[in-house]
Formats: C-alpha cells, sequence, structure tokens
C-alpha cells in the first residue's frame, strides 16, 4: 500500500555495472514535513552532512538516492557533487533545491561518476510516475539480495492512512544506525515535532538495535515524508491518533530492521538476543550487543552449535557487572545454562540451532529491565562478499 | 635456549582427541620469584581465579597447564577441581600447594575429566625432564597450527641469564589479554616489585596490542618465574641490568603476541596498524584498535584490496576526535590517502597487500603520539574453524 501523493522513478545510470537501476527519485506531489536521524560516526559522506543541514527546516518534497557510490571521503568535490545532484533535480521539478534531500550507498573515496550522473538525473526526473515503490528499492540495494518494504494503514480522524517505508542495508551494519538507508512516507499530516519524536521512538529501538558485522557507516540515513493529503487535522502529540502512529512506525521501522539482519552478508539465519532481568535499559542494551556482536558466537550459531560458553565470555567482557553464577541461558525454549553452569541440554538445544530464526535469551537475575537485539551467523559466504566487494 | 633450572613434562591426558599431548609441566629447580597478568573478563575460569590468589605471594615452583578444556563456567566443582590439580602436582613434586600455579585453555562449560587427569598427572610429574620445552610449547596448543617459543640471553653482573617464554593463541584474541597462556622463565635473579614491573611494561605494548576476533577469554594468564640461579644478586628497578632486562622481556612478549597473531585462525597475514600523529598514545591506541578490529578492514585485507574507505569508516566510529581532511594512510610504502582523499594509488598498493606482513601507517596530524596494534586477515577459514569446534 502506497500513501497518497507519493511518486516513483528509477533508471540505470550507469554507476554500477549495467543491468542494475542505481538511481531513484521518490517525490511528493505536495510539500511534506519531514524529520530524520543520521550516522553518528564521525567520518560523515557530503550527502548526509547537505541532509543534516536542511532537515533543520523540517520541510521536503524529493529524495534523489543512488547506489554503486557512497560519495564519502571524497573532500570538497563531494559536497559540490552532491549539491549538484540536489540542484538538477530541484531545477527540472520545479522545486527550490532546500527541498530536495541526496541519499548515497555504495563504496568510499571514490569521486561521484558526474557526467553519467547528470544525464540519469534528467532521465529519473523525466521518468516520475512510471515506476513503482519495489523499483526504488530495488534500486538502492548494494549487497543486497532482495528489495525490503513494509507498510501499514491507520485510521486518523475517520480517515484510513498509509505509512510506507523501504530501506536498504546487507553490509556495515551497526548499533547507532547502520550503512543502511531509510525511507519512510505518509499521506497523514503530523506536525514537526510529533514526526521526530516518533521517528527517534522507532529508530532506537530497531535501527539502533541490530548489528550485523559492527562496522559502522558513514552514509545510513533514515528519512520520513508526512505529505499531509489524507488531509486529516496535523497529528501532534497530544492527538488521540498520536499513539497508533507510532505504534505503527515502530512496527515498520522494526519490521524493516528484521529484514536487513535477515539479509545480512552472507546470513543464513537471524538471531535474535534478548536480556532480561537487568537493571537497566542501557545495561541490558550493552550486554545483548556485546553478545550479538562477538564473532565466535556468530560463528557458533552458523555451525548450529550450542556454544554458550561463548555467550559468557561476551557478557565478562561487555562492561557491565554481573553475578556469572546466576546467569540463566536459553535456545530457543531449551535452558541450557542454570545458574551459570551447563544443564546438559546442549544436545536439545542444537534441533533449536537449525531454524532460520534463534532467540537466545539470557537473563542475569539482578533487576526488571530487558532489551532485544538482532543479528545473524558469521559465515564464509560474507568473507567472500567483503573480501571481492570492489573487485 | 633454556634458562639454568628448569625441567619440562607433557603428556597425553586424553583430554583432547587421542594422539596429541594435552597436559605439561613446567618446573624450578629451586623455588622462583613470580609475578604475572591475567584476564579482564568478568567471567574468569576457576585456575585463573586460584592463581590470582596465588601470584599475592609473588613465589611459585610449578605451572601445571592442561588444553582441551578450560574449567571456566563450571561453578564450585570447577575449583575443586582446579584445586585438586594444584594438589596432587605438589604432592608428586613435595612442594607447597601453594607454589604451584594451574592453567587451563580450551572449550568453556564442561567439567574437567577428572579421573583421566589423575593419571595424567602422575604420570606428568613422574616425567619431569623428560621433556623439551618444545613439547610444552606443543602441549598447550589448541587451535593453535605451530608451537610459539622465544629466547634472549643477556649480561648480568658478568654472567649471562637466559630469558625463555613460550605461548599459545589461535582464537579469542582481544585487547587487554587474548585467550592465550604465556609461561615466561628465566634464571636471572630479580626482585619481586621490579619483575612485576617489567612484566606489566612488557605485556601492556604486546599482549595488550593484538587481536584475531575481538573477543576476549576467561582464561588468559602471563605468568613469570625467576628462579636466581645465574646466582647474581637480584635485579632491582634501580640495578644498571634493569633496563636491559626489561628491554629483553619486551623483546619476547613483543616476538611471542606477533607469533600469535600471525598463527590467528584461518589468517593468512599479519597487519601492523600503526597510529601517528595522536595527542596521546591512549587516543591512537584506541583508533588502532577500531581499524584492527573491523571485520571489514580485515576481510579487504585477505582480498587484497587497498579498500582504504572502510579504514576511514573505522577511525570514524573509534570514537577519538580528529579530522578527516588531515588523515594520511599508507599500506607499507604506498600513500594512498593524502588528506582525507585519494592519492590515486590503490593499484600500487594491491601489490604490497599481496605480501605476507602488511603495515598500515595512519597519520592523524593532531600530535606527536603513536601506537601499533597487531591484527590479521579475516578469512573464510576462520569461519570453519569456529563454526565446527567442537564438532
Amino acid at each position: 500500500m502506497i500513501p497518497k501523493g507519493f511518486l516513483f522513478s528509477a533508471v540505470e545510470a550507469a554507476i554500477k555495472k549495467p543491468g542494475r537501476r542505481d538511481l531513484a527519485l521518490i517525490y511528493s506531489q505536495q510539500e511534506a514535513t519531514m524529520a530524520g536521524t543520521f550516522t553518528t560516526n564521525r567520518v560523515k559522506a557530503a550527502p548526509v552532512r547537505l541532509d543534516m543541514r536542511r532537515i533543520k527546516t523540517g520541510r521536503g518534497q524529493a529524495i534523489i538516492v543512488n547506489s554503486g557510490n557512497a560519495n564519502a571521503c571524497t573532500g570538497d568535490v563531494g559536497m559540490r557533487d552532491a549539491r549538484e545532484m540536489a540542484r538538477l533535480v530541484a531545477h527540472d521539478l520545479k522545486l527550490s533545491p532546500s527541498l530536495v534531500y541526496v541519499c548515497s550507498t555504495g563504496g568510499i573515496g571514490t569521486p561521484m561518476p558526474m557526467g553519467r550522473l547528470r544525464s540519469g538525473l534528467s532521465e529519473v526526473t523525466a521518468g516520475l510516475g512510471a515506476c513503482s515503490i519495489n523499483d526504488v528499492a530495488a534500486a538502492i540495494m548494494t549487497t543486497d539480495t532482495y528489495p525490503k518494504i513494509a507498510s501499514r494503514t491507520l485510521k486518523v480522524n475517520g480517515g484510513t492512512g498509509t505509512l510506507a517505508g523501504i530501506c536498504k542495508g546487507a553490509g556495515m551494519i551497526c548499533p547507532r544506525m547502520a550503512t543502511m538507508l531509510c525511507f519512510l512516507m505518509t499521506d497523514i499530516a503530523v506536525d514537526r515535532k510529533a514526526l521526530d519524536t516518533a521517528l527517534r521512538h522507532a529508530v532506537v529501538r530497531s535501527f539502533h538495535r541490530i548489528t550485523v558485522d559492527g562496522d559502522m557507516s558513514t552514509n545510513d540515513t533514515v528519512l520520513i515524508m508526512a505529505n499531509g493529503m489524507l488531509g486529516n487535522r496535523p497529528v501532534t502529540e497530544k492527538s488521540r491518533a498520536y499513539g497508533a502512529f507510532r505504534d505503527a512506525l515502530d512496527d515498520i521501522t522494526f519490521e524493516l530492521s528484521k529484514m536487513i539482519v535477515k539479509d545480512g552478508e552472507g546470513a543464513t539465519k537471524l538471531i535474535e538476543v534478548e536480556v532480561r532481568g537487568a537493571r537497566n535499559e542501557a545495561e541490558a542494551e550493552k550486554a545483548a550487543f556485546s553478545v550479538a556482536k562477538s564473532n565466535l558466537v556468530k560463528t557458533a550459531m552458523y555451525g548450529n552449535d550450542a556454544n554458550w560458553g561463548r555467550i559468557m565470555a561476551a557478557l565478562g567482557y561487555s562492561g557491565i557487572s554481573f553475578s556469572e553464577e546466576r546467569v540463566d541461558i536459553s535456545f530457543g525454549k531449551v535452558p541450557v545454562v542454570r545458574d551459570g553452569v551447563s544443564n546438559g541440554r546442549d544436545a536439545d538445544a542444537e534441533k533449536v540451532l537449525r531454524e532460520k530464526e534463534v532467540r537466545i535469551t539470557i537473563d542475569l537475575k539482578r533487576g526488571r529491565s530487558s532489551a532485544r537485539v538482532l543479528t545473524c551467523d558469521l559465515t564464509e559466504e560474507y568473507i567472500r562478499v567483503n573480501a571481492t566487494y570492489r573487485t
């Protein structure tokens, strides 16, 4: 389901290898309220720096996005190129350049192929409306193996609004934003502050709680556009509809973040690490990430090995304080560790590990807080993808 | 070269698969001054906790060590077993149990096979002197592919003293102690305080500056025994000989730590990451570790890909502050990045990457401090070793 008033376009601009679309445009027929979150990496790609300035206005109408080149570590040239991309799109669409956001994903350190891009840009604006949201989701993929789309409808003031999102991920996926781009769209009118608050609430519990390889990217961006074409009174934090809107946004971002991990480079299974019984949520999150990021845990999961000793070791170096002799660990519903020692159930647990989705539950028995982090297994295919990424 | 007065033994106690020695003993004919450093993982194996208490006396005469079982996460039984190992060795050698140190390495969470171990222990004490230091170095291996030994001689008060060390590593190798055991021996008499200070100085710049997979183990231990059989006046921190002793210890530990990384699970090459131009050493170390631990940098090195963008990204999320537009990066002597942007030399750099040892030099141009961290590439073989570790 697509929210009203959004048009799409995707073309081949020859940034990637021939035969793959690599330039896409999302356009709202009406100027939209916007919010965004960006990578916390100190090294930020030029388009990220540009968008971070633009988002301060809370307004926008188009997102131009390319795959195949991150436009990161490209110096002054990179910023000039990002600005030119926005300007060319703005010119064709008769918009102010300040309403055009630019996103790039791909390899770092190579200047953008502006010659090819310029013709691609006129093509992509000319083709607006000829493509579906799926085409855009496919065009932004790098090492992703499938496009990632999610949507929800919800009742607002008697009308039915739609919220849709697409994203790409696959590598350089780490807490506090990953190499990921996510574009969210809704036809529900939402006041700027409410949109920003709801987005931050959603991102903290979705894209900030996933890891594929622990590497944080220079380009991560989440943007949401609310064009108000449903015609409702704008939703504020005090509106009745705000809760439902926030829940829908939480759902979509969680669903998309789960797709990213499932499609992690080389991954054969999704692993959910839940830490319970922590003193507070920050402690639970820290412990869960330590386990979720451990190469040894991730390779054991790949090998269907209920090697819980590696989980204990990862908890031990996580930096939180806890008592080893109180820890319980389960794989799925099989309790393998009770009070810090083996329960003799490793063989049963190994059956659980053969599933495509595995839940590891760790109870620290210190308090009532919990956190859940999504990760994937680490396989030979991850190595192959990343050893040959540029060849 | 072996320091005077040290005897060795290694036997098969059937802890590992048949055909591999897995129980070894190091014995000093004379009671020795001892110092040690241990894992900072909160989850510590029983023998580590035992040794941490014993080392407070600064005295010792024997080290009993097994591979194939880490005796970690084994509860009260584990501590009882570690104590029994020390007691049985002490009985056979007619020593106080407090002079016997216990080390274990291998899988976590399985109780020690004490039945088989007890007969192994009488065999290993009976065989004392029949084995070489090489046999011990081989018996403590887990996924290591070769034994690791280093030694130096130095003049002390007119005599020639010897310092020798062995270690094992391979997996769970991370800063602040790795899954590694290291035993250092010298016949030079060294005062307890000087021995402790020199050991800490050496460990900080060797074993604390290596990473294979970023996982910190529950069992890491470095022990040094100085039995004084050279007959010199004990070396103190004020002695003339102290500098030479400390240098020799620094050399040996660096050499051994380099061997550990070279023999990292699945590694095909050694990578030295040097960060220069930092404000202080801690900042340099933090930046170097962020690069050295990045799976994306490590897979690029495996693929001989001069993908410096991944280095910039890892610096960016290291947590230190720096200016992207000042950073220089070289592979070997090839400068690939100058002032934050590409130097157009990637093809030349790729020749350097085909070597077995690669040096990555990063200049932040912020100050005069530097730090060097050793790492290895990440390969399909690492995945295979760790996905099937217990099968």
